[in-house]
């Protein structure tokens, strides 16, 4: 059984107040200013209001994973990474990573199981990933062919994708844990 | 082999300009205004210049892993995790990881061995995460007690955070992906 080994008290923070700071579509920003169940205080804490993302690592029926390599700006590498996007205003999780999968690869899903969720940054970001495992994925749907997102996409064996994991080639954070639980799942 | 199914121009975004947005010691985030390889612009494109963050998965002579259970303000709940924190300037990731480890819980590592490095939001994010296995960690160092970051620490069996993990009991990215490597190079 879990041993507590140190006792603290992490009740939730009160708001004492907030204030917007960047009001962008893509990126809300705000700054509360907070009481801590000690009584301590913190001022001017920031928090990004991150969107929820879905995320999913799509399975053929002959066992390949399908990747996307993008460049990604803030880190400034390409980066390998499996489909994952924005969730919309009123669409579900599930939803979201069936039309992420088809816009970013052109492959579409057969059976969508949930691998759960994971918080990126839980301290200054609000939103959440969802993860996803697809099996079943077949070429031939509708590649969206964002000019903002240029996308390669390949496909990996399930040995190559074992390789890419344990040799850190695969450094985007929700797709190395959702990898990693799909693999779980997966038995292999 | 890995197949290519389809190209696309993955060179790194062009910046034109680039401008200051927040300039806080948590919280520095910029605009740049971008060119892409296809001549598509993107302005006003948001960057938080993120700290660079070590994490670490502790596990005791006798095989329990070191949590720590901690509120996290921007997701509103309380979340259970692997030590981990920001690296300071000058700071090696080994070193800010043994920091964390013993200021988080009290637990000062044996040996520590790198598990890799992900990017918690490539997009937007500029930071990284570094994770790494202590082993052979014991109780007896000095615990920092922040009074801004009340933490009860626990330690479970492998058994137990295998169950944690595929229950989704472990919610914070990094220490989803950093677990998951480290039961991979464990053995278990």
């Amino acid at each position: 059984m879990a041993t507590e080994v140190t006792a603290a008290d992490t009740s939730p923070w009160v708001v004492a107040s907030s204030r917007r700071r960047i009001d962008d579509s893509w990126f809300r920003v705000r700054q509360d200013d907070l009481v801590l169940p000690s009584g301590h205080e913190i001022n001017g804490y920031f928090v990004w209001e991150s969107p929820d993302i879905a995320t999913v690592v799509p399975v053929t029926p002959g066992g390949r994973f399908v990747l996307c390599r993008q460049y990604r700006h803030a880190v400034g590498r390409v980066m390998l990474q499996f489909p994952a996007g924005g969730i919309g205003d009123g669409e579900s999780a599930e939803d979201a990573a069936r039309r992420e999968l088809e816009e970013e690869t052109g492959y579409t899903a057969g059976s969508l199981e949930p691998l759960g969720r994971t918080a990126a940054y839980p301290t200054k970001l609000s939103g959440w990933h969802h993860l996803f495992l697809a099996r079943d994925v077949v070429a031939g749907g509708c590649k969206a062919d964002d000019p903002h997102e240029p996308t390669q996409v390949l496909t990996v064996t399930a040995a190559e994708i074992h390789q890419l994991l344990d040799s850190g080639q695969v450094q985007v954070g929700d797709s190395v844990s959702a990898a990693l639980l799909a693999l779980r799942r997966l038995g292999g």
